[in-house]
């Protein structure tokens, strides 16, 4: 494809001086330094720098142009008097000899310098001028980039990308679906995919053997900082196989990404921990494991003292940090405050500050040598499902006030061995702690001692954030149908909850397994941003809401009215 | 990615005779002859011959295998006795020495029998078994690779591959968009889009420069055969180009298909048909090339005859074909039903068999040396813009029941030179032909004369189908308010109608085009099918059901309460 720029705004350096070229671009800058003008020509690529004589013969149209006007000029490439080395072509300017005026624009409303000022939601509604941008144009292509390298991967090892329906259909569990009225059919409605689980698992049926997809889910929940209503996946399913041959396949899939795209290495295979040492030594199912500060149970030497705040609990566990000045009362208040909010009942604390211990159990303390100069115990008692979440939520809060966290490290790991079920003590009923297809690791424990029963099941975590998740899947009929039962699961709601999927099963269905990542959270961690809205071109808000589009927006009536719906007013 | 077999079943030949291998797959085929059973042994990549000797340890389980079970064997390669050169491994069977019985199955609802006898509705209700027939896998391989090779050559280009979002706004022009009611704002909704032609204006508004998508659309329009409700469509776009930077691109783009997925050669550049060509030559915007029976103007010949039917009439057209005995007065009785679906007036016949002119106005005509021995003219009488369609659509039957269309040719061509506006009369006002963000090819023209202004816009066709259509857009808002103008829009319109997109061209929007290709339709003129469901892995009926998932489906009443909609019944 022929451009008719001779070359971007990146390209351009000593080895073209003398050169006639052609380029377009934007104004991102013009400066007028006794009669010379100069223009800063900013195109996706980079910036070259203009030079405009005050003989030109259209040096008063040039003197009109504004920021962001678009040109499009030829002239020769001149080595700078004044060098710049912070760009590549800061050698050369180039000597304007004919410019045209491609396009004309208003004064931006939001600023287009790099650190942009601009109020989040004004940027969200020009996001088009956002986008402008450099640093928020790296986000995407980063995105192209990551995305494309994982393809790669997938098609090296003869993946198929195969697409499956966005007009789908209700799914019984799950998060809250997206409905779409149907016009020919009154009353009923199609769902846009909380992910493609069933399809993927369909393609496998139908013996399609290795799937993939950049797929886009639907999730109408509410939203946090790394969540948007929709996101994409990438969606990885394959027969045959076993759950190391899926993890064998993500790390090859996470090593090239990083070789390829972020110029950084990874060493494989990635580290594998058990669900349970994760909670107990990181209070987390998705562990940070950049810094160490792990979870202690001091049960067994805080037992022995009379602490009125520990009798009778289950347990007794703590993180031991730093005994830093920046550490105040306040400061302990507002970590009270945080275990409280993660379930935990309490926190007691301990420090040791020239060999003299003090804090809210200072006093009960006889022997105090489970505690070292200069150390700070932070202390939560209480059942044990609660204290570890508490101390997890904890201790990355300590880590980041006290920077314990090397920003430029990137840890990938694998939480595996999963339980099962969990038990709802309150219902008194399983429920599958992924989805009613994980396969157990044994279907002997979970006929026999379903609450031991371990998954094949696998999370990929990276800095602390869930990256993806898989399991194999149960095919074999028996199986399902011990699950099912175990799950309390009548007749007739195995067939109204999983209808169709379950009929599937019975012809034949290949032993199967697979995986899905996050793409939107993976560039977020690859470009080391924590704001997901950057790595997504065309955001909505916390409210779901696009600023840009004004969507979602009223409708006219007669649209309505072809759905067979209507709106049904609060305030009626 | 290690799979624990050793081969597919479609790679073994004599020269691994005697290895051992490890073989996975479906029982497709079993007999037993003298006690030896036979198995057919079927994966994703095809078949290979299972011998089972009586003696085998296993021989009672193995005699109990049924078809679609799933079994993994390891065995001997032996060379076969009586070969099958009609499959690859047809040289030699497996010994087997072991056998695993990964899952069993009941018997398939449909024949999985390669031609299949069971009704199309059947088939997408059990999808996933169709599906495994390699006949009908073999479409969405070939979708893949066509999707790939696309890709590919985007890439080559240096386009980014960027995302848009799928919970959008309703447009007020175009098709009937499918809605979707937003839980937190009470009476408003998304829309699905029905193409990301906004978005990937905005990415040039933006910077991008260059940009494409495998981008899912959605209409909610009555279907036929060559449509689905969500359809795919390789969406481009690009800044400081021009039409005929497109074109190429996209003519690569289809060199490389046809070399790399249909081993096949087109020669390019494509021909490059005008508009009024088409339609004068063709009848048709999308003219099928691979016959010629071209149309002609029979006017100055047959105005010379007083033949009452054609007595005052604008036009005169006609195409000849040879007077085949098939073509009775039945079938012309057809013809002239089909004409009259299309709008035209009436048709005539002429036919000249051994020197003797016979046929509807056959006693009008005094000199008739514009009809050939053994030849049939069909002829239509109208107005200029009904004659033309009718006998494009009339020719395009005639070819068909004549069998004049070599169907292994593959004829691809441009349209170019379109109209930029329709006039309706009845409205007395323009329309515009594409969408009003088109250029014109002369702004002057749009200004003084706008029903001869041609547009900067063309469309690909390959066999009789548009496979894609594009244009050069309005940049400048001068012309874009010219545009605006000449359709008759007040200022309150554009900005309820166009908001946000028209004030976004505001700020400095470079020169740019692009084009959409429907993938669909590629893929179903690649693989010679003319059913769309063949190349769509989980495709709708003609009203817009999966026969599959059953949706679209009732939902739980909570679902409407929390959307803030209610069933608006027809019948209260």
């Amino acid at each position: 494809m022929k451009n008719k720029y001779t070359h971007h705004n990146n390209e351009l350096t000593l080895n073209n001086v003398g050169e006639a070229v052609l380029l377009k671009g934007w104004v991102a800058k013009k400066r007028n330094l006794g009669g010379l003008i100069f223009i800063d020509l900013r195109d996706h690529f980079g910036i070259t720098q203009l030079v405009i004589r005050p003989e030109h013969p259209q040096y008063e149209l040039i003197s009109s142009l504004k920021s962001e006007y678009v040109i499009e000029v030829s002239g020769t490439v001149l080595e700078r008097e004044n060098k710049n080395n912070q760009i590549i072509t800061g050698q050369i300017e180039v000597d304007v000899k004919n410019l045209v005026l491609l396009n004309e624009s208003e004064t931006p409303v939001i600023s287009m310098q790099e650190e942009s000022e601009s109020l989040e939601e004004t940027r969200l509604k020009y996001r088009y001028l956002d986008l402008r941008r450099p640093s928020v144009q790296k986000y995407l292509i980063k995105r192209h980039e990551i995305t494309q390298s994982i393809r790669q991967t997938l098609l090296n090892n003869k993946f198929y990308e195969l697409e499956t329906p966005i007009l789908a259909k209700s799914t019984p569990e799950g998060a809250r679906d997206y409905l779409v009225p149907s016009r020919l059919y009154e009353g009923q409605f199609y769902a846009l995919p909380q992910s493609p689980q069933i399809f993927k698992q369909l393609y496998m049926v139908a013996g399609f053997e290795k799937y993939f997809q950049v797929a886009k889910c639907f999730r109408d929940e509410d939203l946090r900082a790394d969540r948007q209503p929709e996101f994409t996946q990438i969606d990885v399913e394959a027969s045959f196989i076993t759950q190391e041959d899926i993890m064998e396949l993500t790390e090859e899939v996470f090593a090239n990404l990083f070789k390829n795209v972020l110029n950084k290495k990874i060493t494989l295979p990635l580290q594998k921990m058990d669900y349970k040492d994760a909670l107990n030594l990181y209070g987390s199912d998705k562990p940070d494991t950049r810094f160490e500060c792990l979870i202690e149970d001091l049960t067994s030497i805080l037992n022995g003292y009379a602490i009125p705040l520990f009798e009778g609990k289950e347990t007794i566990r703590a993180i031991r940090v730093k005994n830093d000045k920046s550490i105040t009362r306040k400061k302990l208040d507002e970590y009270a405050a945080l275990v409280k909010k993660h379930h935990g009942e309490a926190l007691a604390f301990l420090r040791k500050e020239n060999g003299q211990l003090s804090g809210s159990i200072a006093k009960f303390i006889e022997k105090e040598d489970f505690i070292l100069e200069d150390e700070l115990v932070l202390i939560v008692p209480g059942k044990t499902e609660n204290v570890l979440p508490a101390l997890g939520a904890l201790r990355l809060k300590v880590a980041s006030d006290l920077n314990m966290i090397d920003e430029t490290k990137d840890n990938l790991l694998w939480v595996v061995n999963w339980p099962l079920l969990e038990y709802d003590s309150e219902e008194q009923r399983y429920y599958a702690m992924h989805h009613p297809f994980t396969a157990p690791q044994d279907a002997h424990i979970l006929e026999n001692n379903p609450k031991d029963s371990l998954a094949q099941a696998y999370d990929i975590v990276w800095n602390g954030y869930e990256v993806g998740g898989g399991s194999i899947r149960i095919h074999r009929q028996q199986v399902q149908n011990l699950m099912f039962k175990t799950l309390g699961f009548s007749q007739e709601e195995i067939k109204s909850k999983f209808g169709f999927f379950v009929e599937a099963l019975k012809y034949g269905t290949p032993p199967h397994g697979g995986i899905a990542l996050g793409l939107d959270r993976v560039v977020m961690l690859a470009t080391k941003t924590n704001n997901i809205k950057d790595v997504v071109a065309f955001p909505k808000t916390q409210s779901a809401k696009d600023l840009m589009l004004e969507a979602p927006d009223f409708v006219e009536p007669i649209q309505l009215k072809e759905l067979n719906i209507k709106v049904d007013s609060k305030n009626e």
